[in-house]
């Protein structure tokens, strides 16, 4: 294992400490197909416990789990017209199968609203086939110039939920319960505090009439866009001539949804949480959430440490490093690794009826006692887990800037990280010129928030309270 | 849903039933992506139980879930010779970027020997880092002319292990013990009375120093190749310079394996259980175990199934048919879809304090009483478990054929279906003119029973005993 030695500081140069972060706590491997990368076992098991989690939560919901084809014809995608526009520059295309040319060629999908909508087109004849809940766990291809560790990557694992209703209502409905799913287990799971609206005209998924976002404050101020809830109404649906006869004996065009995240979600797992000493991971997310470190080869201590662990409910994921490396090392190893709690036991504590504990959130170390020592492992995870997300709260609240006009504006992006609130008029002219002179690209429209004043760009009527802000 | 009128009896055409069979209980749809099937959330939910159940059985032996890119660079395919000789002329090339040719074309993996030799070269460095155990669930692309649901696609979904050891002893080990959790797994499982053995030098896999087999007899008598396991040497380890430095301070080559399984035992379930009524499923796969379908509208009955259900362990997955389609319509559903055990229940049950049974692998119906149903319950599911496997190992025996020489070998094939034992020299010839005269390819040679006569083609010293049949 590398160590701690090898991670750059945070404050020397950030986006180096990030991959050093990936590469030193043996989440993700480089390989020989660029811009792609290896998941290694202990980055892809935190990637297991999310699907686990989101799938059960999807489940609960009324969504079924499909597999649809993994590339699409060129007249497929090409259905759908500003779909096409979006995606056509970045799509890979197999040409050949063997050694003989493709009459048509496909590209790998770089999302699945095609598949989907051209299933749905034989599937759905009567509003009993309604609504269909349907999701697919897969990986996905776009062809990006520059790549980060799960941030940016050719080939992206994630989980797209495609959906058609009856009615309009239902759509909506659908599009904004999975966008709070999504808020719900980024918050609770992830620990993440972050913030949700509508994305701009000029944001929006190619081919959506909406879309919802979750959108992630990293360390350094900067935004990552961690997931999407998209309503189409009824746009692809017609350009696939999607029909059905409805209860009043009419043709009707269903209305559509569909929704995703990815692996880059660990990205801003890692960019949130993590120290200058490696990973830290909250408790409810992490692959070990405990660690116990036996001092010496006692057989007592051991048995102490088997027991300790049996009395722990089984949802608490345990490890006992037996190896035969060096106790400084093991320390070392699960703090680089971010375990959210560390168990030191040794003779010498079996003799006072006591154990250490090290939070890897705090690096505070403890002596508590063996009395209650369950309750006391409980505890403390979920105090991990609460302070993780508070602390990231209270960091991510310090940048959260209001600008009151333009000159305001640019003086915070030259002087504070973070993302910039304002009340904008809605037009696309004052958003353009804000990316083209500052760099600054809108984050979210607010739902809850309305407009106070006059727009801070053009000095128009104000329509919306909306973040900027700079984004991986 | 579509009924159990539309499925081809299986006497009339074998074939069309099994694709019928597919398309009628909901597993699959084709899609306009030629070769390439969209697998429904019904035949979904099936692959999702055998990826618990295996995946489970992996990581108890300590096995570990990676994810490799989806692409492998031309030169990387190339670097061992065997293997691209086997894979080539079935590959998807990807030979654009967005609008921009390839400097190297990529294919969409066919298998991933090579991708995990080029990431095992960068991390194994040291006895310390052996053996690697790592897997990966995901889906792979074989550009194949003509394909069938489940059997034979152009993308199919599998699990890959890939692991490397410190000495040959260790791997052929591996080799043998994934061998026999395939065969455990579709025993006990799948219920498949499946024949294991070693395949030959000409039908072994491309790179591999030996390949051992799991061989399913469909109830046609074709055979289905349903699971294999290699022993792979050091030739990759060597073609890639994989070397470590070993607790004797020399540098050594490791020695590999790999073993995988595919949605394609999914066919094998249908093709070995299913009837003329439709899909069968064993119990311990089955999505949905138990179906209640309440008679009438009462809520005494309803509360009554639900306190069967509440009464039921977890593990049993039930589902209450509550649409509102009429009794008839539900029975023939959960035929079709060949749901273990079906439960009816209704006022006049409640009354005579019993309820109706009805098992899916004998069409038997009876009326037990309602005293102890949960155990009766539990009973029967096993029952129907043990029941489907005793009665397809008995078609099977029946349809295992031995030939002592070419004449009675080619008899048995004009006649009879299934698979023919002989003994064998262990020449490629002999094994090729089987082929080429009668179209029956070798199956597996078997570990456990030795030749004892004459090799049935050439009459030459027998060596083997080999099984030879048609396959799918």
């Amino acid at each position: 294992m590398a160590t701690v030695n090898e991670i750059t500081n945070r404050d020397v140069d950030f986006a180096k400490w990030y991959t050093d972060i990936c590469r030193v706590a043996e989440l993700i491997d480089y390989s020989s197909v660029k811009g792609s990368m290896i998941i290694k076992p202990y980055g892809y098991a935190i990637w297991e416990n999310i699907q686990k989690i989101l799938d059960k939560m999807f489940k609960e919901l009324g969504h079924e789990n499909v597999q649809m084809p993994m590339f699409i014809p060129e007249s497929l995608l090409n259905v759908e017209k500003d779909h096409i526009e979006g995606f056509a520059p970045e799509v890979a295309w197999v040409t050949m199968g063997g050694n003989t040319p493709l009459e048509e060629r496909y590209c790998v999908r770089p999302t699945s609203e095609t598949l989907f909508c051209d299933h749905y087109k034989k599937i759905i004849k009567s509003y009993r086939d309604l609504p269909k809940l349907y999701n697919q766990w897969c990986t996905i291809v776009r062809w990006e110039k520059t790549t980060r560790p799960f941030l940016r990557s050719r080939e992206i694992l994630w989980q797209e939920g495609h959906t058609m209703h009856r009615t309009e209502e239902e759509a909506r409905n659908e599009t904004i319960t999975m966008w709070h799913v999504y808020e719900k287990f980024q918050k609770e799971y992830l620990a993440l505090p972050v913030i949700v609206g509508k994305k701009t005209e000029k944001e929006k998924f190619a081919g959506a009439e909406e879309t919802y976002t979750i959108e992630a404050m990293m360390q350094d101020g900067v935004a990552l866009q961690n997931g999407t809830s998209h309503y189409f109404g009824q746009k692809f649906a017609k350009a696939f001539d999607i029909e059905f006869l409805d209860q009043d004996n009419t043709m009707k065009t269903p209305y559509q949804t569909s929704w995703g995240v990815t692996t880059r979600m660990i990205g801003g797992l890692i960019m949130t949480h993590s120290d200058d000493n490696g990973l830290v991971l909250p408790p409810k997310i992490a692959p070990i959430q405990v660690i116990f470190i036996p001092i010496g080869k006692d057989e007592q201590v051991l048995n102490k440490i088997k027991d300790i662990i049996n009395k722990l409910p089984e949802t608490i994921t345990t490890k006992i490093d037996l190896t035969d490396k060096s106790p400084g090392y093991k320390f070392a190893e699960a703090e680089v690794k971010g375990i959210p709690l560390r168990i030191d036991l040794g003779n010498r504590d079996l003799e006072n009826n006591t154990v250490t504990l090290v939070r890897r959130d705090t690096l505070e170390k403890t002596t508590v006692s063996l009395e209650n020592i369950e309750k006391t492992i409980q505890n403390t995870l979920e105090d991990i887990q609460n302070n993780l997300y508070k602390t990231a709260e209270e960091r991510r609240n310090k940048m959260l800037h209001t600008a009151k006009n333009y000159e305001e504006f640019k003086k915070i992006t030259n002087s504070l990280p973070g993302f910039i609130k304002i009340n904008w008029c809605g037009e696309m002219a004052c958003e353009e010129k804000i990316k083209d002179e500052t760099g600054y690209k809108s984050r979210c429209i607010l739902i809850d928030e309305k407009a106070d004043g006059n727009c801070a760009i053009c000095g128009k009527n104000g329509k919306h309270k909306i973040y900027f802000g700079k984004q991986y």
